[in-house]
C-alpha cells in the first residue's frame, strides 16, 4: 500500500491531531465469520507503529490460529496473524452489538494509541468486485489475493456505493481541511470507492484549490499492486498522466516522480499544477520528504 | 477435569468406534463473540491427543491473540490459546450458518482425527448458574474461573435444562450401550445438566443394571475442582458416599478409591455394588487400569 507509506511520512510532518485519514472499505470481506477491513487496519497499524513490513497486518506476527483453522477450512489463501485476529474479533463483536464501523474504528485506533483520526469512508457496506474477461465478477480480495491480481480487468463494480452514505465526519473533513491529499494509491479500487459515495466528488470539486494528488504510477509502473493492469484493462494510459486525467476535476496540484517530468506540460494542460519530486518512498525519511513537498505545493 | 483423564484411559481399553461420550454444555459461554464449549473441547482435544496438561485447552499453545485482545477488552480472566481460538471460530461460524452444535462437534472431532463419537448433551442452550450466598447467580465460568470457585454455594441453577431436548443420538446411546459409565466428574455442574434433560434420568434408570459410576471424591476431597464446596454448600456429605447417594437410582455399580473402602457397607446398603480400587489417575496407564476395573465391574 503506497498510501500507508505516504501516511506514515505525513504523520512525521504534521501533528497527529491535525491528521484525518479517510479510508476505503470496498475491499472489506468476511473470513472465518469475522469482518476484516484490510485498508483500515493497514492505516491503523501504520499510524500505531505496529504495521508489518509486508504492507499488511502487524509486525512480529505469529500464525498459530490460522494454521489450526486450516484443519477445519482447508488451506487458507488470505493470511491473518494471531495479533491481527484480535482486531477482527473485536470489530466483529462490536458490529454484532450494533455499533457502527466508524465508532469501532475509532475505538481500535485509540486502544492502539493512534491519535490521528481514521474514518472509514462509510458505515454502509460497499463491496468492490472485479470483472475479469470471461469470468463472473470476483470480490476484490479473491481477485487481488487469491487470484494474485491476474487476468484482464474489464470492469470494476462498486456494489452498494451509490446508496451508501459517507461516514460521520467524512464530509466535514473534506469541507474543513486546510489541505486534502489523494494518496499514491490505486485510483479505481482504493480511492475510487470513496469518490463514488454520494456527495464526495462534488465536495472535492468545491475544494479543488486545496486538493493535491500524488501519482501512484512511476515511469509507467505502479509503486505496488495491480493499478497498471486495471488502467490498461479499462483502456487508459498507464502513466502518471493517465492518473492525472482521472483527478483533473477534483485536484489542482498533481505530484509525480521526476523520472516522468516530461509529462509536466500535458499535466499542466489538464489545468493542474505539475509538481515533480522523488516519489519513491524507500524509507520513512523519504516518505516524510515527499509529504512535505505535497504540503508545500498547496498554497496557503 | 477428572472425566478427561478417565476418558483417555477408557480409549486405551476399548476401540474408538465403540466409545460414545455424552458431554455437558451447561458451562458453555460466549467470549469475544465466540461460542466456547469448554467440556466438549476438553473431551475432543483429549481424544485427539492434543489436550493441554493443565486440563483445558490445547498442548503447545501460544497466547498472542489473547494478549492483543487485552488491548481492546482489558485484562482477560478466561484463557484461550491461539490454536484453541480456531475451534471457537469454526464453531461460531457454523452456528451462525444455522448448523446444530451436535453436527459441528462431529465436524471438529473428525477434523482433529477423533474416531470416538462425542455428543453434546443438547443442541439447545442450557446455562449453569451458581448462586453464592449474598450474591446474584453467576454464569458457571464466572464462578469457576473468574471467581476461582470461591464463596459459599447455595444453589445450582440449570437454566433451560427442563425445556432442552437431548441432542440426536443421546437417548439412543443410553438405550443401546453395553456399558454406561458416569465419569469421575462434578455431579452437579458436569453430570447434573445431562441428568436434568427430559428423559435422560428415566432412561438411565431403565438401564441401571448396566450403569457404573466412578466417584470424583477421594478421601473426602475432589480429584479436582469445587465439588467439595458444592456438596457442602448443598448440605451433603463430602465423600464418596455423598456422591453415591446422588446416583443410587441410576447406577448399580459404584467405583471408589480403596482409601475409602470403609464406606463399602454404606454404599452396598444403597443397593449399589461397591467396587474399590486405585482411582488416582496420576498417569495414562493408571487411568486405563481404572477404566478396565469399571468395565469389568459391569456384568456382561
Amino acid at each position: 500500500m503506497g498510501a500507508a507509506k505516504f501516511i506514515r511520512g505525513l504523520a512525521r510532518r504534521i501533528p497527529a491531531e491535525r491528521l484525518t485519514v479517510i479510508v476505503n472499505t470496498g475491499d472489506d470481506d468476511v473470513f472465518y465469520g469475522l469482518h476484516v477491513s484490510p485498508d483500515i487496519d493497514t492505516v491503523t497499524y501504520t499510524l500505531a507503529g505496529v504495521a508489518g513490513a509486508q504492507g499488511w497486518g502487524r509486525a512480529d506476527e505469529s500464525y498459530a490460529t490460522l494454521g489450526a483453522l486450516d484443519r477445519f477450512y482447508g488451506p487458507h489463501w488470505f493470511t491473518l496473524g494471531d495479533r491481527d485476529f484480535a482486531t477482527h474479533l473485536y470489530r466483529t463483536d462490536r458490529m454484532r452489538a450494533g455499533t457502527k464501523l466508524s465508532r469501532i474504528t475509532a475505538e481500535i485506533a485509540r486502544a492502539l494509541g493512534v491519535r490521528a483520526r481514521i474514518l472509514p469512508m462509510s458505515d454502509d457496506p460497499v463491496r468492490t468486485f472485479v470483472k475479469l474477461r470471461g469470468r463472473a465478477p470476483l470480490p476484490f480480495q479473491q481477485y487481488f489475493v487469491r487470484g494474485r491480481a491476474r487476468g484482464a480487468v474489464e470492469r470494476i463494480e462498486l456494489r452498494g456505493a451509490t446508496s451508501a452514505r459517507s461516514a460521520p465526519g467524512v464530509m466535514e473533513a473534506i469541507r474543513g481541511a486546510g489541505a486534502i491529499i489523494l494518496a499514491p494509491s490505486n485510483p479505481f479500487v482504493s480511492l475510487g470507492p470513496i469518490f463514488a459515495l454520494r456527495g464526495v466528488r462534488a465536495a472535492l470539486k468545491r475544494r479543488r484549490a486545496r486538493v493535491a494528488a500524488v501519482s501512484p504510477i512511476i515511469g509507467g509502473k505502479p509503486v505496488k499492486g495491480p493499478a497498471d493492469k486495471m488502467l490498461r484493462g479499462l483502456g487508459m494510459q498507464v502513466s502518471a498522466l493517465g492518473v492525472a486525467r482521472l483527478y483533473r476535476d477534483i485536484a489542482s496540484v498533481f505530484v509525480f516522480d521526476k523520472i516522468d517530468s516530461a509529462l509536466a506540460p500535458d499535466i499542466a494542460s489538464l489545468g493542474m499544477r505539475p509538481v515533480t519530486t522523488d516519489t519513491i518512498m524507500s524509507n520513512p525519511a523519504k516518505a516524510a520528504r515527499l509529504a512535505e513537498v505535497v504540503l508545500r505545493a498547496l498554497p496557503v
